[in-house]
């Protein structure tokens, strides 16, 4: 490696990167680029021969740049929108320098110990009871993994890891009809299968209807079922609706049911004192997940699992050859043995570097600026009758539509997206949909850290100039 | 996000890694904390308001470094060593701060169509036939449990997706029993269980014995299991052994048999033309597992899994709830649908660089340099008389052991562990253990980037002397 290269060559790199993140108005949200139009701007064969660096960097602004959907846009109000503070980005710089694999205690102490501090810490932003095992993922998705296969390891009698599943109880788990995919996805992959997972039906605020899930477990417990797991949402994908957990918690610990919480995105307003009871009920989850990545400015990937039951992980993944067997085995834990993955990245450090940096205060102070321009957006639509909000807005999302009177439910369907491409072809904002009762609704998510009000109020703009437009 | 200060710090850090990386023979290669004592280094609660990033940069070196063991130090010779290259880091910064998620070609079209580019370079390099669709995951852990995943999906009539493996046919895996532990986990995770995974005995080579395997595959049919999948492995993690994969892949075409190769480490050595034939018979597997952040100087995380069947993991993954359809969805894949996790960092970023950086030829000059420091090593093992190997080195890893005349056994296995302890307390060098046969045996790693003949040789120097001291 030359180390003179790679000094000079970062130093330009780092301050494309900060003209980059100055200047990110100055780029279209959404990539303009068509199907294969990117891959075409790339040799189809590998270089024989190294190149140096320098032309590497330019072809960065060239080739890569025009591909991107800029997440970083202050304009980016699609999906969740997510953040890489300074400190996280740093962060993860750092811990590719260190690449060290933190499968084991011994292969790095400080990856291991480092990920119980921060998860610590993160624990008691939470507001979450002492006593949680926290172990970090990459996403959402492989901590409901985790956490399921855990529950599927729970059935007492099953033995399902060594066994299987072949010739078992039929096993039922249950989340509400919003819940995220991720739940479903677990499902396949445990080979509980899609019929494995029944969605029990929300109420009009799209959250999970609690007496349907009993009535479902009692069901299903007739029919031959062997109910096994409920996942409970804060803060659901589509909506950000909260389940009512506290009601769910009594069930499952009335029928003996693991209780996992995706609080992935909504997790994080448990910062905030003034909203810490979006968490209301958790301190009884099994298992609950929350992505650092999504609204606490670090960098993607970085998921945190918590349990109160690393034991059932372990039992469910542990598997350890003799050279990965180490004296330390006994008195520090193997973070390997808590998930899929035997090679773990340094995650911990970049969570690490943007507590430090922002404390808890300037955390709160942002997630709260979120959350009041959610707000003032949601009065603007309240306040415009050519437009209507579609659900609650408990977090820093809003969803909504433009009405369009007269037209047939499918043709305002069609308005409402032809709306959402015409805001996004501005290149100033990009918005994502979602369905709602069947009917398309736009959604606005604030999460961006360098989104501030006159983002949103151009935002709103475009929508109402398209939606004007639309209306002819 | 303070720009000035993110560039201001930023420089201030990329001096530090530079630094760091430069003088890494002043660190221990091995960590010398114990267990709990970096945690007890840091405040046992989150810091209330934020701190400048210079303190926090000041902490890295006083309560990071030394928690670390040094996966960057030239003496690092256990387990695989890998190696983050400036080009591999620089990568990892950028793909931070761009901070994508590319989850659907639309929320990036340059991480999903780099990853088509980048990865189809390398399926050129590695010698593979045209037309493998190739996706990233985190680890080999990961491509393998997709891999299997979709090889479950793959058993006619078993629907495994939609109605889960209860009250189905008895599946049954098979790999050697030198194959990596990440087989079995995933045959856990599937819901497949121990049970379902048969381990094929080795020949003196560790590799797997094909007629056995034909073997256990027939009695297995007899008995009423249905055999659907056999993991091959190109360079186990115990002895880099090579599993005769055309012989098997007869069998498994035979069989009507997924076949899945596990060339994660091994696979590199294929970019030096005359090592090609260590992937010979991969052209008829299903899916082949192969990882640049191994031996291809490519920062922790990417693994690339490649498949002649990307239909087959769509069917065993895809869930695409109502705020994902995109209208690009039929021309343009979308990454999210061949695996677990839905959030996907922008990974083929770095790869792109590193391929770059080096091209073809500086990758293979590299790697044929670690296989003649391996062979350089074992020369010196197998001319000592106090040494022996113990086990053949196909790649740049060397098993062998010290000989204790007239000792047991047991006592033969706790003095090489002695040996080993006193050469990793020296801080100079790093080397890992396995069982083979039963016996304790030493392994030296060759991988990473740093290390020269200075380095393996002061590394045999500490072994004699470790050696000499433990005959006391």
């Amino acid at each position: 490696m030359d180390l003179q290269a790679f000094q000079k060559e970062g130093h330009r790199l780092l301050d494309w990167i900060t003209r980059y993140l100055g200047e990110l108005e100055r780029y279209p949200v959404l990539a303009r680029s068509k199907p294969g139009q990117v891959r075409a701007s790339f040799p189809s064969s590998p270089p024989g021969e190294g190149e140096p660096l320098p032309r590497i960097l330019e072809d960065v602004e060239r080739l890569i740049v025009p591909g991107l959907t800029h997440w970083n846009h202050p304009g980016f109000f699609a999906y969740f929108s997510i953040s890489a503070s300074a400190p996280g980005i740093l962060g993860e710089l750092l811990a590719a320098a260190f690449n060290v694999n933190g499968m084991l205690w011994k292969t790095s102490p400080v990856a291991t110990e480092l990920e119980a501090v921060t998860l610590d810490w993160l624990r008691q932003m939470l507001g979450l009871p002492p006593g949680l095992f926290g172990v970090i993922q990459d996403t959402a998705s492989a901590s409901t993994l985790v956490a399921l296969a855990a529950a599927r390891e729970a059935v007492p009698g099953l033995e399902a890891r060594r066994r299987g599943l072949v010739g078992q109880a039929r096993l039922r788990m249950y989340a509400s009809e919003e819940a995220h995919s991720s739940v479903e996805k677990a499902g396949l992959v445990l080979g509980i299968g899609q019929e494995g997972l029944r969605k029990i039906p929300v109420d009009g605020a799209f959250r999970m209807d609690p007496a349907a899930l009993a009535r479902a477990i009692g069901e299903d417990r007739r029919a031959g079922w062997t109910p096994f797991a409920v996942t409970a949402t804060v803060g659901t994908t589509s909506t950000t609706s909260i389940d009512p957990v506290p009601r769910v918690a009594e069930i499952c610990a009335g029928e003996g049911l693991w209780l996992h919480v995706d609080a992935a995105y909504g997790g994080a307003a448990a910062v905030l004192p003034e909203r810490r009871s979006v968490l209301a009920g958790c301190e009884r989850a099994d298992s609950l997940v929350m992505n650092p990545h999504k609204w606490l400015f670090v960098p993607i990937d970085l998921s945190v699992l918590y349990t109160r039951k690393p034991e059932v992980l372990r039992a469910a993944f542990s598997l350890v050859p003799d050279y990965l067997r180490t004296p330390e085995d006994a008195v520090a834990p193997n973070l390997m043995d808590y998930g899929v993955s035997l090679g773990r990245r340094f995650r911990a450090l970049k969570l690490w570097m943007v507590l430090r940096a922002f404390g808890q205060e300037g955390i709160a102070d942002r997630i709260r600026e979120h959350i009041r321009l959610a707000a003032l957006f949601r009065s603007w639509v309240e306040a415009d009758p050519g437009f209507e909000v579609a659900a609650p807005s408990p977090f820093s999302l809003v969803c909504f539509r433009a009405r369009f009177p007269g037209a047939t439910p499918e043709e305002g369907d069609r308005r409402n997206e032809a709306l959402l491409d015409a805001v996004n072809a501005s290149g100033e904002a990009y918005l994502s949909h979602t369905k709602l009762g069947g009917r398309t609704t736009l959604r606005l998510a604030i999460g961006n850290i360098r989104t501030e009000e006159r983002h949103v109020r151009r935002a709103w703009d475009l929508l109402r100039e398209a939606a004007r437009t639309g209306r002819g």
